[in-house]
Parts: structure tokens; C-alpha cells; sequence
């Protein structure tokens, strides 16, 4: 293991982190808070623990993928402890387990709160919980990645374990090229939802850049307790359509940039995505229009909730736990289906669903003619064996990390549906699920052993699990 | 698709179905039944409709696995159709769609229940519900196989398709041997069960035999309402230990009647099991101590529960509802995994759980050294990429059907606790859930839709899923 490539790397993040602190607390002193200085003494913590971890030169600069996953899984671990220092020095979060959970929350891009109310926040501290959405969505490491000369080795390995899906393009030969293409993608959306959002007379800038944080990074964090039920419909429509829009890979809209407009359309994986997500709002119209009783709002209502978990972001415009329990069950469903890969949403993402979809159509074939050889597909080129491994592997482990966490969270004796909700909104990085962890209600109840669990959880879910069972596996350590 | 094949197969099963009926016949005349009759007629509608199929002779006689799958199937379906008929036509259950539910739940040897008061019952209508359970357990096929000249072609793929496991190792060369043997000692083993039980001053041979039907065949189907709460201790530990013991991998007791002890004591999945129930017998026994108070009550009520659950038995000595959540969640998640391949019981078994976990564990190793080429082993022999591919596909797809049948059942807008673990109770062959079908409650409340897909579901589970899905294939019908 090189641990100097480890220590060194941590160094950037920590201080990126500390870097980033800076905008905060320009909120800070803008709005004139009581106590302004919260984020510049972070900072200062950041940097004081970054700066000399940077100076450790790695002797060797390869990286092999255990060093990858090592790296990106402590630096989230790292990121989610530096990032809870505000909220837990400033006593707005007095709870130090609590202040975690928040801050990974926002950095796995959850959006699950522990906080009954959310208004009590100061203003700087909601923009610091919004903003770890929007850092968190992209990654880090991505960031760094396109900025620095980061070890120099083969980043692609970090690339990997840090991005979303089962395999990660190079778009361009170069990592680096490759890492800044993501990235200017992401500010151009952005930037793009932003200025939407200030079309509304009645928005300011403060809630527009905290929501559109909360929807790019498909986080889901709100500043106000009602979630985003008592904002316009023009402003509700736009986050459906952004998050919708930033639950697709972004190397759809690379090839759209390059007018390879043939490939674009073309990807399966968006293809199916759209498909979920009109079939799975119509449904959910049919079934709610009793309670709603227009269909301007019901379409509304179904369109943003659909998109909104399918994309993992988690924001409301309505309390769905009071929805039927058919819809609720398609809400539950879209939670594990999560966005496409290579987007900034989580869950298992479309891709390795319709992947596994194919492979038990393809063992049919197999059981009824034995000597059938067809071979999985996906875009219309046969997916090599390890990716199609590492696919239903990745199935297996989800579950089974689902159904561990379930078990020690269960110990707070809160009822099934609340624990079962609570881990999947968790693990698929979605932020709100039902009951006891419904769209008005919040993840206050728990003990610090399963708000502990849940941000492992969380961190697990954001790097896809790999990088965490890698990290925390005996093996990795020996020798 | 040798259709003559299906044809006859099915004959035999119906005409076999038909006799069985004798037996309840019987017992309906000895206890002196307003309505002694009905078995008689139904069995007049069996051997009417088997008898013709069964002159239907194969031209060909060679059976692939397609014919495989679809014949056990198809076997399954009209077993639960025909052997529905006693409950439809003495009017004891009016409905048709509940008769076959309750007619799927003993075959399939599930034992939930439509029925809200067991006791009104006629006693022959329990000994059938509890018959079914013990034919079913084996399976029919089996049993045909052992005596009949079936189809006189490769009779393995039948064994293979109703047996459950993911590898069923021909015991002797002969299928037909093998066969012979399986319901040797599932003979053996029901008349020890039977004896022991009898032991007891205040058993009679009715109670101890429906009992000891539902423990063989790790159905579940009591005659009480209280379930087995009302029988003495010693009782409740001879069926403890008689659930445990159907719910080892037959093979086990083959090589200790071979004196083969070496080969038993090492078996895998075997000491997996045990260890197992072992650890949640004491998980449990320390969760709800508080609630009974004495350390033999308490060991009681907790190795009764985990090896009814563990085998997918479901007969209940508690409301174990009422049980704090932890031990609620280790019997749900004990749902899942169910008993060893190769035995009476239902569920994902022991064995695949073992393999997948392993595969997760290879995965970390390969993905921390690329070069690793270790294989999955069980047993400590490497397993095949088929048989591996095989059991992670069963994965998913259980995983799939649980979500659809999720779907559609909360149509009837029941709580989500009550339709996961009817779904889980149903698919795994358990019998009881949680909540609206937990221990003290039962599965009336569904609509007829729900009911109709959780007889599917749970003759797919006791078929291991891949016959129905191939039956259900447009593929299969083709040409």
C-alpha cells in the first residue's frame, strides 16, 4: 500500500475542502450573521491539517485500483468529518454523530436531514448544506483531477471509483481533458438552471442557487421545512425538468456537444430512463387523480416526485407517504432503479438494471436451448464477462449491505416500513422515504449507532460500494 | 415441444392426485362426516381427466429441459387446480380463487391461509390441506419418478426441475434409485416424527399426523387458530427439532446411512446452517428475554421461531409479531435465506446465500489484485461458471418477481410491512409474515388479484422460479 500517495492526496482534499469553505462564509458576512468567522476558523482547521499532508511526496507515483478505492473512499470519509466541523463548532447542530450525518448527507448527494427544522439554520450554514450537494455530485476527486497534477500516475483509477456506473468512459484520451469536460458540462447546466429559476419574480438568488445546488447535484437538501410545496408551479416544473435533466449520463450531452447526435440518441441506457420515467408518471396521474382532482397538478405532482427519486434527489412537493400504497410501492421501486450511470444521481442506476434484466431473459434462453451462446448486450455490443460480473456482484453486495443495515437499525425498534424506507433512501443516496422518514418528517429519531450506519451507508451508496468494502476489507491491509 | 409427453406426464400426476384423495375419503368416513362424498367424487374428476391423458403416448420419448420445466410446471399448476376442487365443492371454501390459494399453499408447502377460522374446517378437509404439505415437501415427480416408467427418457431433468437446489447430485446412477432413496428417508424420518409425537399422553394420532405432515413437508398448515401455541413443550421441541431436521440437505442423511460420516460432517452448506440457527436462536433468546421473563420459555419460543422460519415451515408457538423489531428483521431476513438445497424446505437456501457472499468476497480480491484468478469454491471444490451464473441469475430474478408481485398486490392499498412480507412469506414458502398476515392473522383480507399472484408466486418459489418463467416465456412456445 503506498501510504504516502494516500496521505498526499488527502492533503488536497482537505484542503480543497477548507478552500471551499470561503463561499460560505462571504454568505456569512453578506447577510451579517451574529457569528461570521464559524467558517473561516474551518478553514483555517482544513488547511492546517491539509498543507502538511500535500507536502508528503509520494516516492513511487503509480497508483494501482486498491490504492484508487483506498484513496476515494477515506477522502469522503474525511470530507464528511472536515465538512461537519461548522455546524458542529457553531453549536447549530450540537451533536457531533448528527453534524456527520448532515454533512455526508450532503456530500453523497442524500439530502436525508437529522434536523426537525430546517428554518433554524442560519443562512450561511444552509448554503454550506447545499453546496456540499452541489461538490458532492460531480465528485471531488473529479475536481481535483481535472485541476492538479494529482500523483501523476494513472488517475483513471480514481476517476473510476469516484464516478457513478459500471463503466466509466474516457470521453477523451486524457483523464484530465476528460474530468474537465464533466465538469464544464455540470457548471454550464448549472448555471443554466440558475438563471431559470431568477425568471420567477417571486424568487430570490439566495433560494435559487441553494435549490439548483440541491437539484445538479441531485441532493435534495431544502432551506425550508415544507420541502418545495409552497413554491410556484414554473419554479416546481423547472427543478422537474433539471432534475430529470441531470439524471442522465453526461455523455449524452457530450456527444450532443459534438453533434454525434446518432450516438446520443441511441444509448440505450437513456432510452430506458426516459421510458421509466413517462410510464411511471402516468401510472402514478392515474392513481393519485382522485386526490388531487385537476390534472394540470396531478401531472405536476406525479412528473416531479417521479423524477425526483428516480434521479435520487429526494425534494417534495407533496407528502407521498399519504399517496396509495401503489404509488408509494412505484416511488419505493424507482428508489432502487436510481438514475443512469455516469450522472450525478445514485441508486443502482438504470444501465445495471436493464443489464440484469437481460441476463435472466438471456438464462432463460440458455435453460430451454443448452446449446444457445448468445451473450448479454447493451448498446448493441455484447458486455464483456467482468463487467457483467462486476454488474451482478455490484446486485448482490447492494442487497446484502441493504439487508445488514436494516438489521442494526432495526434495534431502534421503529416500525419496517420506516427502517426499510430509511436505508434505501440512505443507500440509494435519495434522501426522504416513508413513515418515520416521510417527505415531513426527518431522521431526528434515530441513535447515534444507526445515524453512524446510515452515513457509512450514505458513502457506500455515493462510490458505489466498491471502494468501501475495498477499504474496509481485511485483505487490503495485509502485507 | 413434445406435446404427447406433457400430455401423459400430466395424466399420471392427476390420476396420483386422485388416489391420494383416498386417504382423506377415509378419514372423512371414520370420523363420521355429514358429507363423507366429496373426496370420493373428486377423485372420480381426477382419474376421468388423468386416466384418458395418460393413454396419450409419447412418440418420442426423450425429454429436454424445456419439456423438463414445462412438465413440472404444468404439474404444479393442476395440482393446485384439481386438489382445490374438495375445498370449492363442499362449499367449505365458496370462493374458487381462495381454494386454490389455500390448494398452492400446501403443495407448494407455503402454509399461509385464506381461511380467518381454521376450526371450522372439516376434519378431512385438515388432513387434506395438511396432506398436501407432506406430497408436496418431495415433491410428486419425485415420487412418480421413483415408481413409474415414466416417459422412459432422461427423467433427470424433471428431478432437476423440482427439486430444490442449485445442484441436484444424482445420489446412485439411477435417477429412479435416487428417487427411491429421497422418499425412503422422507418416510423414515415422518414415522419417527409421527412416533415421537404420540409419545406425548395428551396427543391423538389426527393432531400428530396433520402435524407431522405440515413439519415433514415444512408446509405450516395448523388446525388450530392458536397455531402451536397450545401444545405442550415437549410438542413444541419435537417439532422444533423435526423442522431443523427436514430442512437439511437430504443428502446429508444418505451418507450417514452409508456410513460416508466424513463426508456428511464436512458438507458446507450443512454446518453453515447450523451455525446459522444457532447464533439467531441466541440473537433472539437475548432480544426477548425481557418479554418472557424464563430462560426455558424464552430458548423455546426462539429455536422454535428461527428453525420454523429458517426452514420455511411457519408454524408459530408465539405472535412473534409483537417481538421487538431486531428480532422481527433476523426472521424476515431468515425468510430469505431459507433451508439447505436438497431438502424439503423453500427459499433462497443456505447454499446460494454461502455462494453469493463468497463471490462478493472474490470480487474485492480481484478488484485489489486484477491478477487474482482465485474461483468460487463450496465444498472445497471450485464451482463451475455455469452453475455459479446460475445461481446469481436465480438471484436477481427472485429479487425481480418479489418486486412485481410487490407491485401489483399493493394495489389492494394494504401497509407496507403486511405486503412485503406476504410477498416474502409467499415467494420463500413460509406461510406467515408480519402485521395484516402475520402469525395470528391470515391472508383473507386480499383481493382476488392479489390472491391469484401470490398462488403464482408461491408455486414459483417451490419450483425455484426458472420452470415458471420458462413456462411463461414466449420463447418456449415458439415453433
Amino acid at each position: 500500500m503506498n501510504y504516502r500517495l494516500i496521505f498526499h492526496t488527502l492533503g488536497w482534499v482537505i484542503s480543497f475542502e477548507g478552500i471551499c469553505m470561503l463561499l460560505p462564509f462571504a454568505c456569512a458576512l453578506g447577510f451579517l450573521e451574529q457569528n461570521p468567522f464559524i467558517f473561516l476558523i474551518c478553514m483555517g482547521i482544513c488547511l492546517l491539517v491539509g498543507i502538511p499532508l500535500t507536502l508528503i511526496r509520494p516516492k513511487e507515483k503509480s497508483m494501482f485500483a486498491k490504492e484508487g478505492f483506498v484513496i476515494v473512499a477515506l477522502s469522503w470519509i474525511f470530507l464528511s468529518i472536515f465538512g461537519a466541523l461548522p455546524f458542529f463548532l457553531s453549536r447549530e447542530i450540537p451533536l457531533f454523530s448528527d453534524a456527520l450525518f448532515e454533512t455526508a448527507s450532503g456530500f453523497s448527494t442524500t439530502g436525508a436531514s437529522i434536523l426537525p427544522n430546517v428554518e433554524a439554520l442560519s443562512k450561511s450554514m444552509l448554503f454550506w448544506r447545499s453546496f456540499t450537494h452541489w461538490i458532492g455530485g460531480m465528485g471531488v476527486i473529479v475536481f481535483l483531477v481535472a485541476l492538479l497534477p494529482l500523483s501523476g500516475g494513472d488517475n483513471m483509477h480514481l476517476l473510476r471509483a469516484e464516478s457513478p456506473g459500471h463503466s466509466v468512459g474516457k470521453l477523451v484520451p486524457h483523464v484530465k481533458s476528460t474530468a474537465k469536460i464533466l465538469y464544464s458540462i455540470y457548471i454550464g447546466l448549472t448555471v443554466l438552471q440558475f438563471a431559470l429559476m431568477m425568471a420567477d419574480p417571486g424568487m430570490d438568488w439566495f433560494t435559487a442557487l441553494t435549490l439548483t445546488f440541491g437539484t445538479a447535484g441531485t441532493g435534495g437538501f431544502a432551506i425550508l421545512n415544507s420541502g418545495l410545496a409552497t413554491y410556484s408551479p414554473y419554479i416546481q416544473w423547472v427543478v422537474t425538468v433539471f432534475m430529470f435533466i441531470f439524471g442522465v449520463d453526461f455523455t449524452f450531452y457530450y456527444c450532443i456537444l459534438m453533434r454525434r447526435y446518432k450516438t446520443a440518441f441511441s444509448m440505450e441506457e437513456v432510452r430506458t430512463y426516459v421510458g421509466i420515467v413517462l410510464v411511471m408518471t402516468a401510472l402514478i396521474c392515474l392513481n393519485i387523480f382522485h386526490m388531487i382532482g385537476n390534472t394540470a397538478d396531478t401531472l405536476r405532482h406525479s412528473a416531479f416526485q417521479v423524477a425526483s427519486i428516480i434521479t435520487t434527489t429526494g425534494y417534495s412537493t407533496m407528502d407521498f407517504n399519504l399517496w396509495p400504497q401503489f404509488s408509494q410501492m412505484i416511488l419505493v421501486g424507482l428508489m432502487f432503479v436510481g438514475a443512469c450511470a455516469g450522472s450525478t444521481g445514485g441508486g443502482m442506476k438504470v444501465s445495471r438494471v436493464l443489464v440484469l434484466c437481460k441476463s435472466v431473459l438471456k438464462e432463460i434462453r440458455v435453460l430451454t436451448h443448452p446449446k444457445c451462446t448468445t451473450r448479454v448486450k447493451l448498446n448493441g455490443r455484447p458486455i464483456e464477462h467482468e463487467t457483467l460480473r462486476g454488474i451482478t456482484v455490484f446486485f448482490i453486495s447492494y442487497i446484502f449491505i441493504f439487508a445488514i443495515a436494516l438489521l442494526i437499525i432495526s434495534f431502534d425498534n421503529f416500525d419496517f416500513t420506516t427502517n426499510f424506507t430509511a436505508v434505501a433512501a440512505t443507500l440509494s443516496n435519495i434522501g426522504p422515504g416513508l413513515c418515520g422518514v416521510g417527505p415531513t418528517a426527518n431522521f431526528s429519531g434515530y441513535s447515534p449507532l444507526s445515524t453512524m450506519v446510515l452515513t457509512l451507508v450514505m458513502i457506500a451508496g455515493r462510490l458505489e460500494i466498491f471502494p468501501m468494502l475495498v477499504l474496509f476489507s481485511r485483505k487490503t491491509w495485509k502485507r
